[in-house]
């Protein structure tokens, strides 16, 4: 869908699944041909030119217009997703008001306007040895944006998710190549998105979705010269890919790839004496959430060998015997999640500790929630236990003492998020293992569980590779609009000339930096 | 020099060169060999343990204790550098003044301490349909830093230079690879870093300071897996070799090179017509300052077909020819600048419009001056012209209208600065001419010149590829402290577990973003 208007694609058609029952679903969707992408790439170059000028208050007003939206098909949108991915009403509902407040933040994010962080400082023509010119800096967008939908969060992380949501906030045109598992889903939101742009008077080149396969039109998405930047949530195969694309581009570009993360949990000795059954309630509750297809998903838990750990894990082995069979949302993931779980079960020191019980017929989407144990020796051995099996699985790390813990923490790769279950007293005592936990993961987590992402100021949805490409950066909260910016710096230049943001009188009342120091007061005529 | 002491290296010794001589210099320094780069990283991961969790003002006392350091030793650093560069006393004593001032300004930058970005959003137990936790962010230093000294500022971008500056102020200790060029310049100030490190109680880890070629030695450095970022100041393809090496890293890790740059200058119709003799002095000023060996030099002049613009060429014609013949500042600098001048002189359709009189011998590290002309099509129809050569040669560009003058703007490469001379109301002309240049650079100046590049808060030293590896990121000036850190978040921490920044009480007295608000007042105990 270029310029709001469905395009004849190049002759290949696919359709969606409908995960609980493995039917197909209509209608076919078109792959997008090379000319569809030239013409999204060309009116998305030419949109940014006025898009990325446009007043803060009048980025806010589109993205509010999605929202709202996005609001008024609420209930057949749902309805559509739920078909394309059998993930739940109750989720979907979720899912739906988390993308409306997203879009709604980046609206007052937009709209409040110091996210550009306005620098001044001001000519000083007196000083020595060398009088100093008047030197002013903010942020600009970079242009047009690719953005990949994810499989696992058809609204939130899609068409009108929070990459889109941050790159429209910041001034970008984006490009969408939606993901194929929802081809339906996708269309309808992106139809709000496209009616959205023409009621709002902007240029149709700001938005556009595509669909292909990611290794042909994902590849010639991100190779585009006319585009910025990337931003993707999705495996680290692909993510990977993704960033070597980037990376070897005659002009390389910022590439945010969300990726991969076994988000390990740690339950500590006082938590673990006073609170066993809670926490593997919770633990439970958290690994088998939406089928285990979160990117924070708890995937590995470190326990001691003592009999409170033990408690723990036999309250688990409850709670997953008596677990639901839910589909997943792909065959495709499906078969991946059962290929992991063979090969984990066929590992050496792997101990099954508890699987659901299967029906005898399940559709071939559907997927068996288990647990697997191991000792932390057996671990270090075979370090292919530590990668993420994306489902509804987790495995039980058992340790022998604090050294054991420590090393095993210090072996970790790079992960989003990190979690601690203790009292206070706990997390004292474990401060070393915060600090190296501080260093492996984007957000720790007390007593709590990494699943549910809120979206706010704070968030940090990123953390060392391979959980993400870039760990400078976050895909969500507000601190996301970050990514598809630069610094600009206008040195000397008449007020007149000067974009809003910067000019002395502050006409945009926004907190800016003059001379070091906070303020959101006029700059004084020096002159 | 790791942990303060000199090393054996790898048995090769190498001797710098005084570049009015070609005299081979005493004494002979030593390429570091394998064993010195993995004890120096070892040692700087360790440092990092406790370095990155020091007080912003222990930072701050580090960095100006380096700064004391550095003056103590003025007149005889400047006697040194002048030896090994042939720069010349004043602008020595200005290159060590504004060294100086930037760890003082990274001092107080770390001391104020707002730079973390702190964000709290605090927990909200009765939000409706779901609690919402306890959020808070910050930022934090990554790990170590490998710096690559540069060969045209020997102190401010070298061993205590502003990559230096930036990383330690963060928070990362420090790796410097020193430029061959200027090893005795690079040993002094490398003592005064390792002086301070002692003086100041710090692991000595935090910094260190080894020789080598950059084909192998700065491989082997960036390929380290201690290693966590690196900064750059040199040439494009250098820059480019260690963008892709980082990249292809198994864990990629953030490259900061800063390139290449042909900072074009536009002269627009009133300044031209009113101010084009003072204008041809200040460029003249500029392309050869320093030999032209700035990465800010002045490289292309726009202007039109008109006799205005024939005066100016006129007055640029007379500096040049009267102007002197300086020493670069090594053998091979000058050879590259001979090569590209002749490779120009050769083009189609350039015209030498004044060359500096040549003494019959000069040495070998000798540049002449030269001016050279051509028209907008033959720009066109020769892309490479629009290439930087390294030292003081500018290329006069010589549209035919406003419609040729705004092609040519759009076809150039990304840079680090764009000029422009003209009135208000040349400038309000001009508009579309500054949105295109927005794109393009990263410092857009007005009736200036790009050379000198002010340390403060607002400097933008970056923009788009080819002129740096990140446009989202500058190398001067105080946001160059964001380069080599990344966001952490803390979701539903004790406070006594928190960092100091984001402890409810805000017993730093700094700026923070609470409930997406900037205030410097406690958080309210919600509960």
């Amino acid at each position: 869908m270029i310029q709001g208007e469905p395009r004849q694609g190049n002759g290949t058609a696919f359709n969606s699944t409908d995960p609980s029952t493995g039917a197909r679903l209509s209608p076919a969707y078109h792959y997008a041909s090379v000319q569809d992408l030239e013409l999204a790439a060309g009116l998305a170059e030419e949109a940014f030119a006025t898009y990325g000028k446009l007043p803060g208050k009048e980025r806010a007003r589109f993205l509010r217009h999605i929202a709202t939206g996005l609001e008024s098909i609420a209930a057949e949108l749902v309805e559509q997703v739920n078909l394309e991915t059998a993930l739940g009403e109750a989720r979907l509902k979720g899912e739906l008001a988390r993308t409306v407040n997203q879009l709604r933040l980046f609206a007052e994010v937009a709209e409040e306007g110091s996210w550009v962080d306005a620098r001044i400082d001001p000519a000083q023509p007196d000083r020595q040895p060398l009088p100093r010119a008047d030197i002013r800096s903010m942020l600009h967008p970079i242009g047009p944006i690719a953005v990949f939908g994810s499989s696992n969060f058809p609204l939130a992380f899609s068409v009108a998710g929070g990459d889109t949501a941050s790159a429209l906030a910041a001034g970008n045109p984006v490009i969408v190549k939606a993901h194929s598992a929802h081809p339906a889903t996708s269309e309808m939101a992106g139809q709000v998105v496209c009616r959205s742009v023409r009621e709002c008077g902007l240029p149709p080149g700001v938005f556009a979705i595509i669909f292909g396969p990611g290794t042909q039109l994902g590849t010639a998405l991100v190779k585009h010269p006319k585009v910025k930047g990337v931003g993707f949530t999705g495996s680290r195969t692909a993510g990977r890919q993704l960033m070597d694309l980037c990376a070897a581009r005659p002009e390389p570009i910022p590439c945010f790839t969300e990726m991969s993360s076994v988000n390990p949990v740690f339950v500590l000795p006082e938590a673990l004496r006073t609170r066993s059954a809670e926490i593997a309630k919770g633990l439970f509750g958290s690994f088998t959430l939406g089928v285990g297809q979160f990117c924070t998903k708890p995937g590995m838990v470190f326990l001691p060998r003592n009999e409170h750990a033990g408690a723990l894990v036999e309250e688990l082995k409850g709670h997953v015997q008596r677990a639901a069979i839910p589909p997943m949302l792909t065959p495709g993931i499906s078969r991946s999640y059962r290929e992991g779980v063979a090969q984990r079960q066929g590992a050496s020191g792997v101990e099954t500790v508890a699987a659901a019980e299967a029906p005898d017929t399940v559709a071939d989407t559907y997927a068996v929630p288990i647990v697997f144990q191991v000792n932390g020796s057996d671990l270090v051995r075979n370090p292919h236990l530590a990668g993420e099996i994306f489902g509804p699985t987790t495995l039980v790390i058992r340790y022998e003492n604090i050294e054991e813990l420590m090393a095993l923490a210090r072996g970790l790769e790079g992960q989003l998020t990190a979690t601690l279950h203790g009292t206070e007293a706990d997390i004292a005592q474990f401060a070393g293992l915060v600090s190296v936990l501080e260093r492996k993961a984007g957000r720790l987590i007390v007593n709590g569980f990494p699943t549910g992402v809120e979206v706010c100021h704070a968030m940090v949805h990123g953390g060392p590779y391979p959980a993400t490409s870039d760990n400078r950066f976050t895909s969500v909260g507000t601190l996301a609009i970050y990514r598809y910016v630069r610094p600009v710096c206008y040195q000397n230049f008449p007020q007149a000339a000067l974009p809003e943001a910067l000019k002395d009188s502050n006409p945009l009342g926004i907190w800016r930096l003059v001379n070091g120091k906070f303020t959101r007061a006029e700059v004084a005529d020096a002159s």
